[in-house]
């Protein structure tokens, strides 16, 4: 390992009093004079069309200030993904899913706005629905949208080399088939935003994942220049792919704030979060592959239908990243993937945590194990054959440099005792293993655009004695911006404790996409790094005239200037970086950061690919209830891949946070619906996240190779999603070791568990 | 007048809004969680032994989360200047004036913090108080410090060439004395502060003029590093010199959070204002003139004696100010200026709108009038006689560039009709003229140091529609924020419009000095221009790249960049702006400011001086009711030399506030004690403050000399405290003339007319 100073070390999380003593404040939390509350209308069927919306009654309640509908607002369709503009502030002709936006209403206080809102009398004629993709590809079913045929809202075909030939020459050929479900992301604090529109300039203070790209599509929508929308991101209580595109908060508070001159705040409540935060895809997966004797992979074929909901949100992408994934472990030449992203008339689905991979990383992790067991191969051993070597490309091109999958799995396999525990386990034990990896960034932006991805500036203040980095890049709990100080800090030579931060805000703090596709480490982490090496260069400048030596004979480390060649300490930071301004002005570096060209094919258009990848193995041990097919997570080992480490307690954080969503995902989370399309369990009471009671003991380690990855500054890659991606297929792995059932199907749910496991003894019968 | 684009026109406030609708917050409006109320027990003495506090029982009060003396905070004495440190946060052995700081309480709710204040039990034992300064400099007199004998805080002693030898050679000498009252500054917002202590660092939010010093002597008193002490200012409400220094509130809140660990919020109430926020001097002044045949003054001595109250607060600067200013407006060779700042037991003094030089020009305005009347000379004609020329160096050598005082009287003569009116106007009526002049920020820094005076920072938006300015300068009402956006956007080519602004906060905007001495449109100017400038250097380089052509033949003005031969438009600022973001990153612009060496000598130091003094004349028509002393103020004529106007409506708004201030302290307003050193009218209902009803009809006026002034950028000069300081002299000498009534004390009260005219007819009878 190189030799840091700042980098590389627990640092406490630079918001960590603010947070636990509360002085933190979301967007929820903030007041400002005869502010309103807001709250939007929704639709109670999945799909009918309006034919008037009665606004009066409800406009002469005392206390309302403005009522608006489809009428009062822009009629350009927005989305966040350019590929479809599919949505409307409000419906104009009809609605398509229980929840979908109708018409909002602001009111001096939270109990008028839900009188008023009963108020509105929306005269609705019910059209039949459809809820099933795979039904809605059908001829002669209810259409979504007008303008998509069969309702399909995307369709992928790709085909790298070919699968036909690998699967005549291989010796062994399987097809499996699975399901994923739909989960939400839940994230602690629901989403709220506060709106003002005022001398024509609307500023916006929300619970964002990306500032920019908020102001990006507010700006559009309602045909206003970028510098007239600020977005400010407060503290956010966790995103995971729920927060990083504009909703109807933004858009209505927008429109109400405009009419009625005042702040409006508007947020959802968690049933109404559900609805609307787009969570993951529902997924039918089949997979089909050829292996050689020896179980190496010859060529794969992935078939998959997702169910987008009702709208596209970042569904085209979900869609793309579902197959393109996948050859990512795996070093087979021949991949095939067929998508039919499918519209229902049931809440839009978007990005979360590891976006459309984790479920068909699961059907493959699955399907391996399946094909090793047909060959006779032991699971860890048929990975070790195809695992991903270092400086290879994709069939779909994607560039990896540092990769070392093999060595994930031969530490896991280690630390988990596999070879003593594989077979050997008692009755209703059963250990699984699977892998993942995940991009560090995407190497395109969500619109196109040649703006840099990130920018940063640091000015040291006038004293010497502290520095402020001012960043767009957003910290939604996952502590980016202590990590984008402490690489501030190492690259100017100073100390993690003198960093203060400024972000995010678009009219205060330098542009960047923000946080999603774990871009911000490497990505941010660029910019920063520049602008923290801008700022050292003019340093050691000032540092060399003061001495009357050449620059380049100094250094600075941790606030000490020195002597390279000696070592010998000559000033410190703070008194070179004061004499710097008294004598030349502020002290101020700057930097950005623009990914170099990369390859992946999508439609003849380059998307989804990235710098760096990260790379992942997780072995798990379950214990079976087999009366009752209750599930005991025993032990959970999990080796990353993920570049140099900025600090290894956030790292744990991440890494921890990512395997217990994923095992929520995995045992517990679905959102359920009726046979109306409206969602039974959207509340914390009924959809079962786990607690930190169901954490099992998580053993980490972490695999370097030989060279930093040389995409990254200093070789960070990602690690915030890549760690959710093995856990599902890692537990469904375990359970059927543990009972010989295959579980076909998420959530692996203890009733499925019964089920299955009563199946097979009637089976055995 | 040169031809700009954005300076010289009158843009609207860019805080208007977020005022006019209450968004903006002020120190008291902050919340946060946990926070407790905190204030401080003051002394019911003017002069007493404490012997014991008891804080028992008022540490037993429930709700009562720390209670504090002497014994629980650092003894480091502080003070703003350092030239007399003589403050402690709590009075150790005795207190000094009624108001004094004892002990404080922090609790939950204000409720209980004034209950646990009457619980503290402080053992007294009165001593002989003095409240006179004359008395207090006469031996065998209470001593307010043991450490400064006489109760003399300052003594100032100049003499510049020979006033002797200059009243020797004199046609006429005259000798007159003055006095001036005490009056306080009265912002309409109190001040307020909020402390948090955590981790070792210091937050204060406060009502402050100057986050730097308060950073600064904070980190002082508490042994912290400065970058370990972050001051932010919220919106202000008024200063007016008496929010420059910390306060009790933001020394004892410390300590309070630092004790409890919680947000402590402290307040002054409007009582406490007074006895608090150091208001102005009340001075004795003695004034001898020698003149020759022509009213030419040959030389001038001023003995003076100022009341500085119980500390030496800003008072040295104050009692300096007091007669170094008087030679600034007439040109005449040798002056000698005498001065004792005496201690007595009443409320410190310090900085007040123009410092200490408006009464003492009262007194010089009044006596050259006498000296007018001995000789048989107009008022204005005496003036011009003496008027300073431009490029010329005072005696105390302060050097003057521009100087349109000759101008000024003219066009007021002009204006006010004076030569019409005087000597013609019906019983009754009189009319008044006077001058002024006063510093464009002071040439040196409050305390030592060799940081530059002003720093800033300008950064374009990634879109190129807008760009952000960072500054330390601070915007107490007066408008800096507006005028520092015009002047950056000037600079660098670009629109008002599309300016932002953070300011001003120690960690997140670059170091400057702050709201005092008039500096910030000069000093802060510079560096904005610098850094607005550094901007356009940059994007011309930039547009001569994407042009193919040299940088030195573009020229960009209002966003358009033009081929500066043919005047043809080639780009625009923004879609260049971008382009640079997009090929070389964040667009940032630098500039900072230190003024030049200057002149003005003071006990061998060089203080006081500035690099620019703006130049006044007001003439004043006034109607006096024989009956009653009642003055009505028939109309102002208002003639300013301060240089290139940036906002002509800010401009106006200084001038008249600046007027209508002079008024009050003109007629109204004074301080009054009981013989206990008790203030008898610490409150807006008794303390006469002028209401809008009060204000007279203004006719203003501008003079520009042929060459702007070197000194500032686009030659700027001061014009927030020049206004003020003719007024008192102008009034007087208007009563003068409408009822041969010469009123020798501040305020001219209707009482002193009343009773002047009472003599005077006795006299006469």
């Amino acid at each position: 390992m190189p030799d840091f100073d700042v980098i590389g070390r627990s640092k406490p999380k630079i918001d960590g009093r603010a947070k636990v003593t509360g002085e933190a404040k979301y967007a929820g939390d903030l007041k400002f004079p005869n502010m309103l509350v807001g709250k939007i209308l929704t639709s109670p069927h999945a799909h009918a069309r309006i034919l008037g919306i009665d606004t009066s009654e409800a406009g002469k309640l005392p206390g309302v200030k403005a009522v608006i509908t489809h009428a009062d607002v822009p009629e350009l369709k927005y989305g966040i993904s350019p590929a479809r503009w599919d949505e409307n502030i409000f419906c104009r002709d009809k609605v398509r899913f229980v929840g979908d936006k109708v018409a909002a209403v602001a009111a001096l206080d939270e109990e008028t706005v839900y009188k008023a809102l009963r108020l509105i009398r929306v005269e609705y004629e019910e059209l039949p629905a459809v809820l099933d993709p795979l039904t809605a590809m059908n001829d002669g079913q209810p259409q979504v949208h007008d303008e998509y045929p069969r309702n399909i809202n995307t369709e992928i075909h790709q085909h790298f080399g070919d699968v036909d030939q690998a699967f005549k020459d291989a010796y062994h050929v399987r097809t499996d088939r699975f399901v994923g479900q739909r989960t939400y992301q839940c994230p602690i604090e629901p989403h709220s935003a506060v709106s003002m529109w005022a001398d024509g300039k609307l500023t916006v203070y929300s619970s964002t994942q990306s500032p920019h790209y908020f102001q990006y599509y507010l700006a559009r929508e309602f045909g206003l220049a970028m510098g007239d929308v600020r977005v400010i991101k407060p503290f956010v209580g966790g995103g995971f792919g729920g927060k990083l595109e504009p909703t109807g908060l933004e858009f209505a508070g927008a429109v109400l704030s405009r009419l009625t001159g005042r702040p409006v705040r508007m947020f959802y409540d968690r049933h109404e979060m559900f609805a609307h935060n787009r969570g993951r895809h529902r997924q039918y997966m089949e997979l089909t592959s050829g292996v050689d004797r020896d179980g190496r992979i010859l060529g794969l074929y992935a078939n998959f239908i997702m169910d987008g909901g009702a709208y596209t949100s970042l569904g085209v992408a979900s869609a793309y990243y579902a197959g393109a994934m996948l050859p990512l472990t795996y070093g087979f030449e021949n991949f095939k993937f067929d998508m039919y992203r499918v519209y229902t008339n049931l809440p839009a689905c978007g990005a979360q945590r590891g976006h459309g991979a984790p479920q068909p990383r699961y059907a493959l992790e699955c399907h391996l194990d399946m094909v090793a067991k047909d060959l006779g191969m032991d699971p860890i051993q048929i990975r070790l054959v195809n695992a991903r070597r270092p400086n290879t490309v994709t069939p779909n091109e994607f560039r990896v440099n540092s990769c070392e999958l093999t060595a994930c799995l031969e530490k896991a396999r280690e630390m988990s005792g596999w070879d003593e525990k594989k077979g050997n386990l008692p009755p209703g034990r059963g250990i699984g293993v699977a892998v993942g990896s995940f991009v560090s960034g995407a190497g395109y932006p969500i619109y196109r655009t040649d703006l840099p991805h990130a920018a940063a500036v640091v000015r040291v203040n006038e004293d010497g004695t502290s520095a402020t980095l001012y960043t767009g890049a957003v910290d939604i709990g996952q502590g980016s911006d202590t990590v984008l100080c402490q690489m501030a800090a190492e690259a100017m030579g100073f100390t993690y404790e003198s960093m203060k931060i400024v972000a995010a805000d678009t009219e205060t703090t330098p542009h960047d996409f923000g946080a999603y596709a774990s871009r911000q480490t490497l990505m941010s982490g660029w910019a920063v790094k520049r602008a923290g090496e801008e700022v050292k260069a003019q340093l050691l400048s000032m540092a060399a005239e003061l001495l009357d030596v050449d620059a380049s004979t100094l250094d600075c480390r941790l606030g000490v200037i020195f002597d390279v060649a000696s070592g010998t300490a000559r000033l410190n930071f703070t008194e070179v970086a004061r004499t710097f301004f008294v004598k030349r002005g502020p002290l101020v570096g700057k930097g950005s950061y623009a990914p170099p060209k990369l390859g992946g094919k999508f439609k003849g258009a380059a998307v989804g690919t990235s710098p760096a990848y990260s790379f992942a193995t997780q072995v798990s041990e379950v214990e079976i209830d087999a009366e009752t097919g209750e599930i005991k997570v025993a032990g959970v080992w999990d080796v990353h891949d993920c570049g140099t480490v900025i600090n290894p307690s956030l790292l744990s954080a991440q890494v921890h946070g990512a395997l217990f969503m994923g095992m929520g995902e995995s045992v517990w989370e679905q959102v359920v619906f009726d046979d109306k399309g409206k969602i039974m369990n959207g509340n914390l009471g009924e959809y079962r996240l786990p607690t930190a009671l169901d954490m099992p003991k998580v053993t980490s380690a972490l695999v370097h190779g030989e060279e930093p990855e040389p995409a990254g500054p200093w070789g960070v890659k990602e690690v915030g999603e890549g760690a959710t991606i093995p856990t599902m297929g890692c537990y469904a792995n375990a359970i059927y070791d543990a009972m010989g059932i295959r579980l076909d199907s998420l959530p692996l749910s203890y009733e499925k568990v019964w089920k299955a496991l009563k199946e097979k003894r009637e089976q055995e019968r």
